[in-house]
């Protein structure tokens, strides 16, 4: 098993990746990266590596690739410039068929163009999709997208969106018939935006053939319930609801902390709930469910947090290994065919 | 000092909004309310308040409306066929200058339509805009709108809810220089819809005659930092993050209450945590936060959540009694009227 790794762009430095990416290689023997980027850097932190990872050096293969897609970079730009970056590299190693999926924590609007003309699409995607998974009561997971590759999505591009995540939900976790539904302002039919409403129209007319549950429009309260597996949006939404999210786990838990803090018996009580809350915490850190997938591609790509570090990026390598053992884009192409 | 109520329209029924009302006017001796419903049910209700609410009935002035907008109603059907609802009366009322301020649990697009129309726009302000206060970092409260009033909202809109959310932060909290931000998909300048960058033009251009700091784009997670006063979005975006945020906080509470069930130490700090969780409960709870402002009109308008109960209501009356201390919609008139 080969991945290919972007080891630029994440915003903590090639540093955090590359120990990753030593844990996800000392953790299964099988596996071997190619880390693309300017080669002195790579092999810098690979002598750098703590000695228990240091033994994955021999499956760590650095391949040299002098640019580095910025933050602030336009996908345009990328398309037009960045053909030697370590994220184009990484794509079209992956697209030469040498890797069997590409993990990146570089700017996502170049990494959806790129991987966009690097590896195409699959028949009938005009664009790719990201996705991840959010936790949801009673342990379960429901998965979002659009997440930010597409604003303004119009409505056969939200009908794509619903094929992909079930297929996803389907295909990784193994959801027989997967409860979809379309994000918007109101659960009633008059409520909403023209393409919500409009994608709301074609999925209920082929809802027999769908092979998943259409459950019609959701609220934003939804996602969190445990009764959804795939919550489908335009990417403006998703990416802030995603991102909001985020900022309020971190509030919450900070909160939480401090009310134990602030009196006697919350300090006592603070004492013996620490091991709670530290699991609750690692529970709910984003940098679990950190791993997004670009959906709609011939071909796997993961990108992992902008601020990821080594664990994050290491579970943006798991999420890859999942969808390469599952064959996720096959059968992403397969489900589109037989609408 | 008088309100106008709207009794119908809340999941609760009406019940749960007499029993707000009526602790809101037991707290305060010189407040008087009209409630707008079916006159016997108002009554029936009145005659069901607990014992120590019942002192409240003389100040509980119950006006005949025969009908209701049911929450599946359309704005246009509201405005066609609502004139005789509770909701209508309720305006009529304020529009007539019998009360100060009015408000409503009931159906969001009629309100807003019928709220427009009875009351009139401030010069210059095409349609009103739905803002709340968000518990942020620190203690502090960042305003997000429009929570629902427009969906698809152009580049000009999003520059008068900059205005008015900025009118509301000075008015209503003191703050002297409100920072204001556009939500967005990222930070950088090259991201995100074209309304968005349109209107990060429009404020740009005229930045030094703002009255507010204008901090440019801000992403979903930094709502809940506490650097941010107001946070402006179209409405479809501001509603699914709003009760994003609500399901969350539900889901986060729950959890970290199981945690500290689960495992014997837990237990124990279960009971010692007790308090600890009650009091954070009550400071996150939506229902605190609850009453969400009508910005934009010639009078003052607050919508309570759908499913408040009592305590929810009767904190949208404390909201819509600060409004007219503060004579808001005159405070934001003058705003406009210098930009």
């Amino acid at each position: 098993m080969r991945l290919a790794i972007d080891v630029m762009g994440g915003d903590q430095g090639p540093r955090a990746i590359v120990e990753g990416s030593a844990r996800a290689v000392i953790e299964r023997p099988d596996l071997t990266l190619t880390l693309f980027g300017p080669y002195q850097q790579i092999h810098a932190e690979i002598m750098r590596l703590p000695r228990p990872l240091a033994a994955a050096m021999s499956r760590l293969v650095a391949s040299d690739a002098p640019d580095v897609v910025s933050s602030e970079a336009t996908a345009s730009w990328a398309l037009r410039r960045g053909r030697s970056t370590s994220m184009a590299r990484m794509l079209q190693s992956l697209a030469r068929g040498e890797a069997s999926a590409g993990v990146s924590a570089g700017n996502t609007g170049a990494l959806v163009a790129l991987a966009r003309r690097e590896l195409g699409m699959l028949y009938g995607i005009s664009r790719p999709a990201i996705s991840t998974a959010i936790p949801a009561r009673g342990g379960r997971r429901c998965y979002l997208l659009d997440l930010g590759a597409n604003v303004d999505s119009p409505a056969h591009r939200l009908f794509d969106f619903a094929m992909m995540g079930s297929a996803m939900a389907q295909c990784i976790d193994g959801v027989k018939r997967p409860r979809v539904a379309l994000l918007n302002v109101g659960s009633e039919a008059t409520k909403g935006s023209a393409n919500v409403r409009e994608a709301d129209r074609l999925l209920r007319g082929c809802v027999g053939d769908l092979g998943f549950a259409y459950h019609g429009f959701a609220e934003g309260g939804d996602i969190f319930q445990g009764e959804l597996d795939v919550v489908v949006c335009d990417g403006f939404v998703g990416n802030v609801t995603l991102k909001a999210s985020e900022g309020l786990t971190r509030m919450l838990v900070e909160r939480v902390q401090m009310g134990f803090e602030s009196s006697l018996s919350g300090r006592l009580a603070s004492l013996l709930a620490k091991p709670v809350l530290k699991r609750l915490k690692q529970e709910l850190d984003p940098v679990r469910y950190n791993g997004a997938s670009l959906l709609g591609l011939k071909g796997i790509v993961v990108k992992s947090h902008g601020s990821t570090r080594a664990d994050g990026f290491y579970y943006a390598i798991q999420r890859a290994l999942q969808e390469v053992e599952h064959n996720l884009p096959e059968r992403i192409g397969e489900r589109l065919l037989r609408p």
